[in-house]
């Protein structure tokens, strides 16, 4: 239940956090009851491509900051990584970013089709919930400890948070052509819903409001940061780090922190946003 | 507290109930706090559409055949309409069912686009477990029952519920197209969350286990025959009754009981069921 980080790396630290990330979600898909076969493929065939499960890897880690046993805490693992799963799924889709690849794959409707790609969302988000109202892990919290932790996951997750994110992403309304509202929507997009992946371990565990706002503003901080990094990469990244093809962002007429105040001062501002929390 | 139906038609008591949701979620949605602008009104067009409101309504219902105080489970109510509406949205899109018409109005994606349409589908699932799990709604109940409301209803909406439904309504897999798949589909579909809208009052107040069992028999019984009914109005009705074109199904090569058993079958089937439970 400590942190054996002597003689380790941060990335090895992180690597080994994935793996058991990994076997948990293997694990939970392994004894849950059949769903329709194909539409079960769909959602094993996304959650299963990999990626850096940065989230459930944040939320165990702090599990374990907290000095907590990360057995208790294995739902809400997989809940944040389905919500983000499915939220990878429906911002690929033609009407959305239309990406056709992810993770170095096919995307889903590239793969199933669009109305499979839409309902195997669907599904990842209501099993989100499912899982974290389930009888078994609710047994080991407070029991408003645990709706208090889903309300903070939903409202991060929803139309004022990374839904929200996303359609100012795709649609404009007001464009985020400067700087802060680029911030805006990368708030609402990224950043919310990695702060609830660190809050929501000390809301469970019935932490101090202190701790827990702690947590939020690192959340915040790194999400941004994540974000900017993730842009500034996607200009100057090749496809085989990436999963995906360099300059979409640009091709997409997207705006990013590269395009509104460049690269130099986006990394500049990764770095800060990073180490002001 | 007590239902007044002495001298009320079965018809004016479900209407006197719909008029109480609406109301109650038009005020839900004046006290929130603003999502992006053209997102919060994408979400108010097909959330305030008109339509049945049949699922809070029998909430509704149900609360106060337990005696309970209905402003206590509001929450409730607008959260099963939000769950309903999200589903229509996304059944409507181009990939799914493609329908242009929807309670007699262009539907969400013809009137905002698809991106917005799904980005309003999410926010709407979303919104639903958000509001359900808010702490002012918790501290009505005891805590546990909150937890174990939410899990029933997730389980209901999600891949074993009425996303599944509605992934074998649309894509196949095993086409339903005898009376046991039909059946079985339906019930996922429709079923599954009718049922779950009467029996969520009875977790949330604590009653007997018998009971909730009772209540989501007739749930089931009535999501059933509801459904059948659907299916034959869709051949026998009209446009004005029912706000979308007629034989929309037989045009898409759906699967339904007028084509698997003809429609005096299952006009006979949906008051079997109706009355069996």
């Amino acid at each position: 239940m400590t942190l054996a980080t002597e003689g380790v790396s941060v990335a090895e630290f992180i690597e080994a956090q994935k793996v058991r990330i990994e076997s948990m979600m293997q694990r939970r898909f392994e004894k849950r009851p059949p769903w329709p076969p194909r539409l079960e493929e769909a959602v094993r065939y996304s959650l299963f491509a990999g990626g850096k499960r940065l989230r459930p890897v944040l939320a165990l880690t702090v599990v374990e900051l907290l000095g907590r046993d990360f057995t208790k805490f294995e739902n809400l693992f997989i809940a944040l990584e389905c919500i983000h799963t499915y939220s990878l799924i429906h911002d690929d889709l033609p009407s959305m970013d239309d990406d056709e690849l992810r993770r170095g794959q096919p995307t889903s409707h590239k793969k199933f089709g669009e109305a499979v790609a839409i309902l195997a969302g669907d599904a990842l988000l209501t099993y989100a919930f499912e899982i974290i109202s389930e009888e078994t892990f609710m047994k080991n919290f407070q029991e408003a400890n645990v709706v208090r932790c889903l309300n903070h996951i939903a409202a991060a997750s929803g139309a004022g948070g990374m839904v929200g994110g996303q359609f100012i992403d795709v649609n404009g309304g007001d464009k985020p052509d400067t700087e802060e509202r680029l911030r805006e929507m990368h708030s609402l997009k990224t950043a919310k819903l990695l702060a609830a992946s660190v809050t929501a371990p000390a809301i469970l565990a019935g932490s101090h409001g202190l701790i827990q706002q702690k947590l939020t503003d690192y959340g915040n901080s790194i999400g941004l940061a994540f974000q900017i990094l993730d842009d500034i990469l996607n200009v100057v990244g090749n496809e085989q780090e990436m999963g995906k093809s360099p300059g979409s962002d640009q091709q997409k007429g997207k705006w990013t922190y590269p395009r509104v105040v460049g690269v130099p001062v986006a990394m500049e501002r990764a770095w800060q946003i990073a180490f002001i929390f």
